[in-house]
């Protein structure tokens, strides 16, 4: 762990603004191009194949039976499910309030113009297999879809010899997923893209995955929309001489024991509540099920910043822009107005990050590596779009036909003038 | 021109939905590289090389001086002065419905959930030099950022022997822009990603360019956001017996003389229409001045499709997903709820689309090749994030950091659960 004390403002954003920028390597992309094109060229067939390949599993079908999604309750402990179903109402009545809706008005007489807000047709759900199936992302992907009016949610999550997680599965029958393949990894970002004979091409692809599925995601940018691509999980902390040093701690650990990769960042104005921060760290960390990660990420990555003044914690901690920020300070919602970039923010010492993880409600897909900056996490207003319309009648347009043409011929574009004077010769 | 008759719904659905995907040459790519790179090291000495280089201009200065902007008043036209301020007019009045509002709830006692939405804090707008030094497109980037509340809209153009284009400093000035610097290509979109001494950092960029600043965009994607990489032009037109001919040929023109590439496609029941729109747009092709790149886009990229309803008409123009879309039908408004994808939609034969490029005021800068399934005109909440806040108290957390735990245990992240339990230890 780096601790900087004594150092300018300046200096102090220039030395942790440098981000891991994780570029995929060639050869990975080379592959997965391969496999996209095999995928639109062979269907399912080539989905049957990767499956055999890549994950040791001979499928029958593509498709998960509604039995199986049924069955899966039986093999979730009923503490989980009730706290899935508590997660499921908070994460729905938060995201209602995000819901967009369109406009119309009458500049004019003669003029009727607006906007229609309308869902996306399709969407698909990647879902990772193994230990990184996590049935809280499925809710925070699945919930916002569905209140933006999505029609068809479909959700892919790699196939396993010993049968998908039934608390993954729990989560999306919970979320309201309309359909399950078991499918994973490039082929499954592939299939989704461009259709099969089973599974339906969407229009946008959301979660996480592998190199593989991020590799994928990228290549078919544009064919279909993406979400983002995840970098390593991150916490800020603005904390002062009330905080208990070990709450601290145990919020730092919670996102280091996500990822080697993770980063975990306390800015303070005391030296006390640094020193015991330290302290409290490493003794936690000894009981830790995941503590080589969470070791390994906390003597690379993390750093305790100590600066005079609360304001300058804020600048400091805006620059980092970090996914999940902590204030513990007295009276935490005061600085709402000092914080500029952080992807969720929690406030207070009851707000610990995990508690927005899992059931606060705001979404836990949250934009990482600094680009809290210019995005924001995954809501509503991403499974929706906007049309816009004009219409005009002839007394309006004859008001204006002439500055439309105007313009046009300012530049250049002659046949756009005589479109709108073609309507008076 | 390709004509289409007697054609099964899904065969035309799929003979008209393949796209010109324009691929960046690795040459290019590389070379744009090299010039961001550059850029990094050197600051405005790069910028300053580089005018020399690929502009043939040397500079004293990268920014424009107020004098200048002030000054290029007189060299435009007061016609097309007044023509841009009704734009402005009418694009600020339409584009302020779009502004977004955060919310703030209690879903029970001691917990205040919320979304805070804020304006990005500066943004870039490429404005292309020569002959597609669009004044039109300065209003349509500049305006939904200054609406947002950005504080700083720079904007970059390319240095010009004969000085930047007036028009284009004049609807800079009437948007509000807030400095402009006189530098393009490659090396305009590094400085805005990047900054340079003079040029500052921004978060995002917008605005179309050539393929090198395509390319650029796309490079310095994640370091900043971006707008969207556009594609050729389109228009889709539904028309019906009632329409005028003469009209539909207009229109279709206007986009189809903005480039070779440009798409226009007319979608009718009437074979009657069909013909007459054949023989007026041969007419009209005749006198245009940009009748070699008009004449080269209808050859190639334009169609007529003829279906014996109006429900297939919309079926076959929701597969397109057209950048406009014209509904030259009677009562044209009642067909709303029938257009799924489309980038902006002009209703009746008064709502011309050059009406919609310069003066209506909805946006122009709209999702091309088919992206109009999953995006959208540009907006105001592209320049607007929201981020997500969550304070709870003791009694709140009390209430459910026991159903967090049980979800944090599930997935297999010990230290996300201790984390809760630890306020309570």
């Amino acid at each position: 762990m780096k601790i900087y004390q004594n150092q300018s403002t300046d200096s102090l954003i220039a030395d942790i603004s440098s981000v891991t920028n994780q570029s995929i390597p060639e050869e990975i992309n080379r592959r997965v191009a391969e496999i996209i094109t095999t995928v639109q060229a062979k269907g399912d067939q080539a989905l049957f194949d990767y499956s055999q390949q890549f994950d040791n599993v001979t499928l029958d079908t593509l498709q998960v039976a509604k039995a199986t999604i049924q069955a899966a309750y039986n093999e979730v402990s009923p503490t989980v499910i009730s706290a899935l179903e508590k997660a499921v109402i908070n994460i729905t009545s938060f995201h209602e309030q995000e819901k967009r809706s369109g406009f119309v008005d009458m500049p004019k007489p003669g003029v009727i113009r607006g906007s229609k807000v309308t869902p996306l047709s399709a969407v698909g759900v990647y879902v990772p297999g193994g230990t990184a199936a996590y049935p809280s992302s499925v809710l925070m992907n699945v919930i916002p879809a569905k209140i933006a009016g999505v029609k068809r949610i479909v959700m892919v999550t790699p196939p396993q010899k010993t049968g998908i997680d039934p608390a993954v599965l729990v989560a999306a029958d919970l979320a309201g997923v309309d359909e399950i393949y078991q499918i994973g990894g490039a082929q499954a970002i592939a299939a989704l893209a461009y259709g099969t004979e089973t599974i339906p091409q969407v229009d946008k692809i959301t979660g996480p995955g592998n190199a593989y599925v991020a590799a994928a995601k990228r290549l078919v940018y544009g064919q279909v929309a993406i979400d983002m691509i995840a970098g390593p999980s991150e916490i800020g902390i603005l904390a002062d001489d009330s905080a208990d040093a070990n709450d601290i701690a145990a919020d730092l650990l919670s996102q280091a024991e996500h990822d080697v990769l993770a980063r975990a960042i306390l800015v303070t104005n005391s030296t006390t509540l640094a020193n015991n921060v330290e302290v409290a760290l490493t003794e936690q960390l000894k009981t830790l099920p995941r503590k080589a990660i969470a070791q390994e990420a906390i003597d690379n990555r993390a750093s305790i910043i100590i600066v005079p003044t609360v304001a300058e914690m804020f600048t400091i901690m805006n620059a980092v822009a970090p996914e999940h920020l902590e204030v513990q300070l007295p009276d935490p919602m005061q600085y709402l107005g000092d914080i500029q970039n952080a992807g969720s923010v929690f406030l207070g010492r009851y707000a610990s990050e995990p508690l927005g993880d899992y059931l606060a409600g705001p979404n836990h897909i949250l934009p990482t590596s600094g680009t809290a900056r210019f995005s924001s996490a995954l809501s509503v207003s991403d499974f929706q779009k906007h049309i816009q319309f004009t219409q005009y009648d002839q007394r309006a347009l004859q008001e204006d036909y002439q500055d439309v043409a105007a313009i046009a011929r300012q530049e250049g574009l002659e046949a756009h003038a005589r479109a709108v004077e073609q309507r008076f010769n």
